[in-house]
């Protein structure tokens, strides 16, 4: 492509909006347009990135025996009514009436739509393992669209499907997409993690989120530093053994005034201990019951650990009210002893002995508490939060870290809560009926767009892995009226582009500086700087974007160089 | 692909509502599932073709310089309240609210969003021309869809938009975009027509339509037997000099009664003249104006015309009541002679002389009137349809003959209409602003591959043209449990894939008979047999789709053998 017939139009000055490197960069480069909240046009440079990303999708997905398909976007509402998510999904579900005033919705994903299909063409166990994949324009109504097309409204997704006779087969459907996904984002060129993960709305049995590292990443994701053990915080979880400290001889149980102290600071403060050393209780109601939650001072709940503890509906915090009538005492005086409603505990809680509780009586805390001889606990539950440094619960030695990264990639073993409510069932060898196992995988493509730049970018703009870049090279005259250089410049674009390379030559009348600074902000992995000095030895400047290394390779030496470069890269 | 676990069922009936070959056959072959009316998924047979369509599309889009971007589905309202097009679109337009309560519409066409675009972008002449396309899902409510994806809802379609500085370079464009889609279509194995084409809603200031012959169309198409005029019905015109019949001398003006003779049939029975002899004429009202239309009796007006007569109004009919106030007459009796309302007559008058019109009174027509002794005429204009065999208004000899046609992609020359409403201005050389002036040009992915199969097709199902068909090859083992066989079957369906040649292997344990019927309906180019009696001779038949050749080809020369038809083909 010749850069002076391009539309691409990089930017200095970006929306103050902005606020993550890769929404900056890609409206700095050129590569997005903002049409609404969340909602973006992709621009031509913008685009040739996402084709990289669909064709390593498309050819891994093809390869691990999956079958593109193409569903529509608009859905009508009785599939997610026979599923029961029309109810559940919330605000996010951008619902949609038509001319007949019949209901359908912008669909944010398809398991409705699939399970409909398979179960009209498939009936028997000869035509199962089957998965189908589609790459397809999706729309999720975020209440805050943000950091541009990472967490937009429109987007594109790569979701397949997968269907089995059983467990085991559906167990083996799961692995192959899981190593497809390895090889998806490793041919992206992207340093990333697969985690553990929580189910979420979705349901099921297991999954595992496909994290690409980096600092600006919403997610918080714990990895073990000895083994292979990686989770996101929803799931992560740690040794209650190895984190418990020693347990003491009990003590005899005393009541200790605290006056005013409510919060585990002030309580701890006043009573000389370490956070650790108390345990809170926290009152929860859900579905109008109540729990009592009891968590080490020093830990937090997790939101979605919480839920499911209670069956995956929502639990709030009760209120003054409600807390004085199950506890008879003021909110920050609650503790476990003597509490008519179910105690539930964190396994941080497990094997601590001679803790601080609430004294249930306002200004009263009990010290030398001990689970079985004070009070019983219900169940031991994972609850909160893993801190930096929680034993691994897989391995003997080692310890989590807490990374932040980008989620990209999900994939569900979904058991059959689609396949029982819309009765997707097939005939076994025996002629009996039985719902099928499903899967279902996803990635987001513009999210992986955005979040290869996240990790790949320094202070001049981005710095594409080569699979990734929307121009492999880039050829840059630095005189565009000296006819030397624009001979062997034009040589150079006209071979690249017979070897089949993506390559930009930047044939404006403008500053060599500012066409540094171009090829720098768009992440073109290779530059190809034509001057005059280098001609009249016959060569010409070969720097790579990521390092910086430079190095004069004689004119006609170049094209196969940079194919060289290239071929290793992808 | 291998058949026995490909996503693919055929089927050998379809429901009742599929009315249009295509649809049947798409269903037949199992390349689409309705999920809702007018909206489809694409199976993989079927998505494979598309994906064909769209390659060829991109290709030669590139090739004529135009650029691709994506465009997002979801528009906000205030873009199209800015065209003035929110108010005029009607129920066509999908409209939506977001969770903010703020309006949206699933874009059918996306000229508000790409001016928008290059509004922001593009402020000299430098930067001109540019041609930026895509290829997207839009979506249109139509009150009856119908045809499957011929005329469904959710539709893929390539659309680009062209921005010049003036009319002679935006005519130039347009010209580039008329080349690439004669080539696109060619290159498709379609046999079509460019049309002239009325430029309905989108206005502007010319277009054309690229039009697949088949008798199933829904438009027909005007085009001479002697030179290249083409034109669709609402555009075709005729040589009205040609077409009079030749001028008699004035006779006198005279009142006959015509008891209860309305419609031109009675009249001209009851008056012994031919149809052609009489004028017809009908009282229209549009915007609360009224008008005289006067057509030849054998001739019928063209709605599209009409509304042109009327500055893009809708008209209609005046009702009774209103004919009585402007005629004295009941309906059936009206003439132009007396009348106070502007008379407009189609071309079909001119020169006509001594006719037959209403009198304006009740039983009571006149005969050998004649234009301006008897009345004057305020316009001719271009108000009836053609007819067969209407003489060419281009050529001196030809005459017109009347196809059914399926519109496949539509041009136009839009003028300044968005840039104008929308601002799309650009700084000239001088330093003046001026309005950019526009083209778009769409093409119907999924109608390409429905208008394929109307006109390609027999009793057995689809006849793809090679460059569309989603296998160019299959490989039919006669018998699957025979050795020899499946060794020869699984080595052709081995190098013909290493060729880069799409081959189903048809590896079902099933009938001959059943793999025949199917490979037919499924429309492969190249059908592969495999059978004993061949192979004694080392020998399979390869035959053709298209004309059902046949011939022996040694098997070590088969793969060759496809690659060579394929070839010549594409």
């Amino acid at each position: 492509m010749r850069r002076s017939s391009m539309f691409l139009y990089t930017r200095k000055e970006v929306s103050s909006e902005a606020d993550v490197v890769s929404h900056q960069l890609m409206l700095k480069a050129g590569m997005i347009d903002k049409l609404a909240a969340g909602i973006y046009t992709l621009l031509p440079i913008g685009l040739m990135v996402i084709e990289n990303v669909k064709r390593i999708v498309k050819e891994e997905m093809d390869r691990a025996g999956a079958q593109e398909v193409l569903m529509p976007s608009v859905i009508p509402a009785e599939l997610w009514q026979e599923s029961g998510r029309w109810d559940k999904y919330g605000k996010e579900l951008l619902r949609i009436k038509d001319r007949h005033d019949r209901d359908f919705c912008y669909g944010p994903t398809h398991e409705e739509v699939i399970t409909d299909l398979v179960r009209k063409n498939v009936r028997s166990y000869r035509q199962l393992p089957l998965n189908l994949y589609q790459i397809q324009t999706k729309f999720r109504d975020e209440i805050r669209p943000r950091f541009g097309i990472m967490r937009g409204r429109e987007f594109i997704m790569k979701d397949a499907y997968s269907f089995d006779v059983d467990d085991q087969s559906a167990e083996e459907s799961y692995r192959i997409m899981y190593e497809a996904y390895h090889k998806i984002f490793k041919r992206c060129g992207l340093n990333f993690r697969a985690v553990e993960a929580d189910t979420g709305q979705i349901g099921g049995s297991f999954s595992h989120e496909f994290m690409v590292l980096a600092q600006s990443g919403e997610d918080a994701i714990a990895s073990c530093d000895k083994c292979d053990y990686a989770a996101n915080m929803e799931k992560a979880r740690t040794d209650a053994k190895r984190l418990a400290s020693k347990p003491e001889d009990n003590k005899g149980l005393e009541s200790v005034e605290t006056p005013n102290k409510k919060s585990v600071e002030e309580v701890t403060a006043f009573l000389k201990v370490p956070a650790g050393r108390l345990v809170k209780t926290l009152i929860f109601k859900s579905d109008n019951r109540f729990a009592a939650i009891l968590i080490r001072g020093d830990r937090q709940a997790n939101e979605v650990k919480l839920k499911d503890i209670f069956a995956g509906n929502e639990a709030v915090l009760a209120n003054e009210e409600e807390v004085k009538k199950i506890t008879a005492a003021p909110s920050g005086f609650s503790g476990p002893i003597g509490l008519k409603i179910d105690i539930i505990a964190d396994n941080s809680v497990k094997g601590m002995t001679n803790f601080v509780v609430g004294g249930n009586k306002k200004d009263t805390h009990l010290i030398n508490v001990n689970i079985g001889r004070d009070f019983e606990i219900k169940q031991f539950a994972d609850i909160a939060n893993i801190e930096d440094s929680d034993p691994c619960p897989l391995c003997d030695k080692g310890h989590l870290k807490i990374d932040r990264g980008i989620e990209l990639g999900h994939i569900f073993k979904l058991g059959t809560k689609y396949s029982e409510s819309m009765k997707a069932y097939y005939t076994d060898a025996e002629g009996t009926e039985k719902p099928m196992i499903m899967g279902c995988y996803g990635i987001g493509v513009g999210r992986t767009m955005a979040a290869a730049i996240e990790q790949n970018h320094d202070e001049n703009g981005i710095v594409w892995p080569i699979p990734l870049a929307p121009f492999k090279a880039t050829v840059i005259p630095l005189n565009t009226n000296h006819e030397g250089i624009m001979e062997v410049a034009e040589k150079l674009y006209k071979e690249l582009t017979e070897l089949g390379i993506e390559t930009l030559l930047d044939d404006r009348e403008d500053r060599a500086g500012a066409k540094f600074k171009d090829a720098d902000l768009l992440g073109i992995p290779i530059h190809l700087i034509i001057g005059e000095r280098g001609l009249k030895e016959g060569k010409v400047e070969l720097k790579l974007r990521a390092g910086g290394e430079k190095e004069m390779v004689p004119v006609d030496a170049t094209a196969a160089r940079v194919k060289a470069i290239i071929v290793e890269a992808i």
